[in-house]
């Protein structure tokens, strides 16, 4: 309840909000500073039934050092939330708070999924045909091996799936050229392997030019390449709308709407929103994490990969 | 004459803007079949004095392998055009034909200037601000050693300054994360060698969401990465474009109009355009030619580089 530039207000509007729209909505647990989060209830119309408040009086902020934080906050409101995910207590976490110390928690606090060589972060791509894909990884992994971007590429197709809905997801090397045995040594090693994942249905290359078009829909590079791509595509949002460039397709790069990222390849949902989230993207938050339980999606994620 | 999809009609169009715009112009070797060129000359008003036709018969396609088209027709255009060009009959090359062909005939026709471990392509960046930034390298090393990228900032600043006409043109690492320290191998290691760069104005990290922003003059990366951008700010163009989306911003990102991109850290200039370059393209490219001789871009370049 204490992370991001809005909270506790916005999670609590976002709160409300998923309550209303809801037919069976999740038992949440809201984590954060009890006497505040009293306070503010008040003012809401949230049936007591519908939630738990854990008291957490530290809060981890924007700028601190994440592992450093972690370990000297231990009741902070993200480090009691992977308290809570890590003993059962909870079977999902959300926030919008510190994301290098929601990272961290991630990896350290929780399991890797059995055979997982490295958990990965995604991001939505809003394609010019309306369509959305999935770019991975966005920057939990700087320097990869290409036997992590086939576990992404792995990873990323059983999540398009189950929570984008597409039922056999194109999955694509994002590389320079078209052919295979072009790119960069790590893509030279990659298209390989990918081409022999039976795990996937693998159509080759994409190039820069066609991350906004409808070429596939799990398109893997490393994080670095991931990272740069996301940021680039968030500041065309900022900039069109600086620019008062109105139009639908930008509209789709406010990354802000879609509530949050699932970090892949743990044992549990995690899911990691921006700093400015509003209500609305909190809401989708909390919908995204009971999806994933819903779907199976750890599960299927381990299956996939340990088969 | 021959390269490109419009050729020879585009080249010759730029050709006569390019007359009529210049109050000293080069002398022109025009490098094509020389019946199809004297034929549409005809149909020109380009006095006789200003160019002179080098025949050259074969045509290199825009889908053939480089290195082997430029073996087996040694009296392809570009190949001519190269052969000219390193026996000192001209001084410069320009040629909107196979890409690959005019990369590989730079690397191996031309000697890289003293020094230079890795010659560079960029591109131009258009900043929201109305402000131009240089990004390279763009695709011709697609593995880079952090030497590489620290030289491709000593050149890239040297562009910067004799081209783009910036006196201290500010020079940032592209990488994920601001801090020093941040990033992936390739980063942490390259930041310490351009902190200490005595040729550069080093202005530190910018992210993704900086490339588009008025942060640095000049952004140094592995080819990789600044090939993706190149390529996904050139389907910004065309995506806006297809959707109605007009706005002096995204026209900037016509690359098209910019001319040609040089190759950097050669012995001479040769300019590399776009297939699909029209006739103002060509002028352009004529132009950006003409400066970098006039400026001495590549004493320029060598100085910086030996010094």
């Amino acid at each position: 309840m204490m992370g991001g530039d809005f909270a506790p207000a916005e999670p609590l509007k976002g709160i409300q909000q998923y309550l209303d729209e809801v037919v069976a909505p999740a038992h949440l647990h809201l984590i954060g500073d009890s006497a505040q989060l009293e306070t503010l209830l008040a003012t809401y119309t949230i049936p007591a039934s519908t939630f738990s408040i854990t008291h957490a009086p530290d809060v981890i902020g924007m700028q601190e050092h994440p592992t450093k934080a972690l370990k000297e906050k231990p009741k902070s409101s993200i480090a009691v939330g992977f308290y809570l995910l890590a003993t059962g207590k909870i079977d999902a976490f959300i926030s919008a708070g510190n994301t290098g110390a929601m990272l961290v928690g991630s990896l350290y606090s929780l399991k890797p999924l059995e055979g997982v060589l490295r958990p990965t972060i995604s991001t939505l791509i809003p394609k010019e045909n309306g369509g959305t894909g999935l770019l991975l990884d966005v920057g939990l992994n700087a320097d990869c091996k290409p036997e992590h971007l086939n576990q992404f590429a792995t990873m990323g197709s059983v999540y398009a799936q189950a929570i984008l809905g597409i039922s056999q997801p194109r999955v694509a090397l994002l590389n320079i050229g078209e052919e295979e045995g072009k790119g960069n040594l790590l893509c030279q090693a990659a298209y390989p392997l990918l081409k022999e994942n039976k795990h996937i249905h693998f159509v080759g290359n994409v190039e820069g030019r066609d991350v906004l078009l409808d070429k596939a829909d799990v398109m893997v590079c490393d994080g670095f390449t991931g990272n740069i791509i996301l940021k680039l595509a968030e500041s065309l949002f900022e900039i069109t709308r600086a620019k008062g460039i109105m139009h639908d397709y930008f509209d789709r790069f406010d990354f802000e709407a879609y509530g949050g990222t699932p970090v892949l390849g743990i044992s549990k949902p995690v899911i990691i929103g921006h700093g400015i989230a509003k209500g609305n993207a909190f809401k989708n938050k909390i919908l995204l994490a009971q999806k994933m339980l819903e779907k199976d999606v750890m599960q299927k994620l381990a299956f996939e990969i340990a088969s």
